[in-house]
């Protein structure tokens, strides 16, 4: 099995690279364009906001016309596939928290699937060149779009139960 | 090129099939077990949860440790792979809007990449056996699971602007 380095104190790691147990493929339909390189990039999508920089995706032309619908001030969802780091901290003890927590009570880039989304607001948009301003991203510069999708607040909230 | 059947007036085909061309792979972290079939399922989780069915989410055993710091009563995202659908239909004509639109538009689970995202809530956690009971869920029965995310309202609620 891959070497992924160092691992903090309560870590736990699966024993296995999820990488090597893909059972469907993604694409990628374009790439964030951001102000982000790795040792710059804020913490997270509220710090990303915070610091006022805009970002942009930049859709593969062939899938430009599946922005028909969409139009300036509606919000988005945009996932991205975060694929600089490993797949297989199954416990991890992040700096901002206590104690160590399992990967799915936490919003870490580490996971088995390392699927990020972003509720953001359309700033711009270039439909024919498939070009998508957004107020905020907290991804790399470069980092793959594997979706986008419109934000519905009568789902994408939970009701109060 | 895979023939996909039959399109609707106005629906526009990518002319390639996204899972031909896949950059990275997913896995499947365990299953959706649902009251839904082909055919009865609901059109949307706002009608699941009118439905009344609750459902449950069967993790493989090696990723039960990942839910360590979830609780009951929690919101959480459960991301699935809608593995029975076409990918290659960029503009599409649903029957419940005026016009034919782009699949960035529309949470249609015929996509590209066929992640779809439900927001719900924890009702019961057997953390040791991987088993997560949540309120509703639009997924057939076996569908599988590729992550799970807290709900933040924070950052999953654009701001107003």
């Amino acid at each position: 099995m891959t070497s992924f380095g160092e691992m903090r104190e309560g870590e736990i790691a699966l024993g296995f690279d999820p990488a090597e147990r893909a059972r469907a493929g993604v694409t990628f339909i374009g790439r964030i364009r951001s102000e982000w390189q790795p040792g710059t990039a804020p913490r997270n999508l509220t710090q990303a906001r915070a610091d006022g920089h805009g970002a942009r995706i930049e859709l593969d032309p062939a899938y430009a016309p599946g922005l028909a619908g969409l139009e300036e001030g509606r919000a988005i969802w945009v996932l991205y596939w975060m694929d600089r780091g490993r797949r297989d901290l199954i416990v991890q003890a992040p700096r901002h928290t206590p104690d160590p927590r399992g990967v799915f009570a936490l919003r870490s880039p580490v996971r088995p699937n390392p699927v990020a989304m972003a509720a953001v607001w359309i700033t711009s948009l270039d439909a024919g060149r498939g070009i998508i301003g957004i107020d905020a991203i907290d991804a790399f510069d470069g980092t793959p779009v594997i979706d986008i999708k419109p934000w519905m607040g009568g789902i994408d909230v939970p009701p109060e139960r």
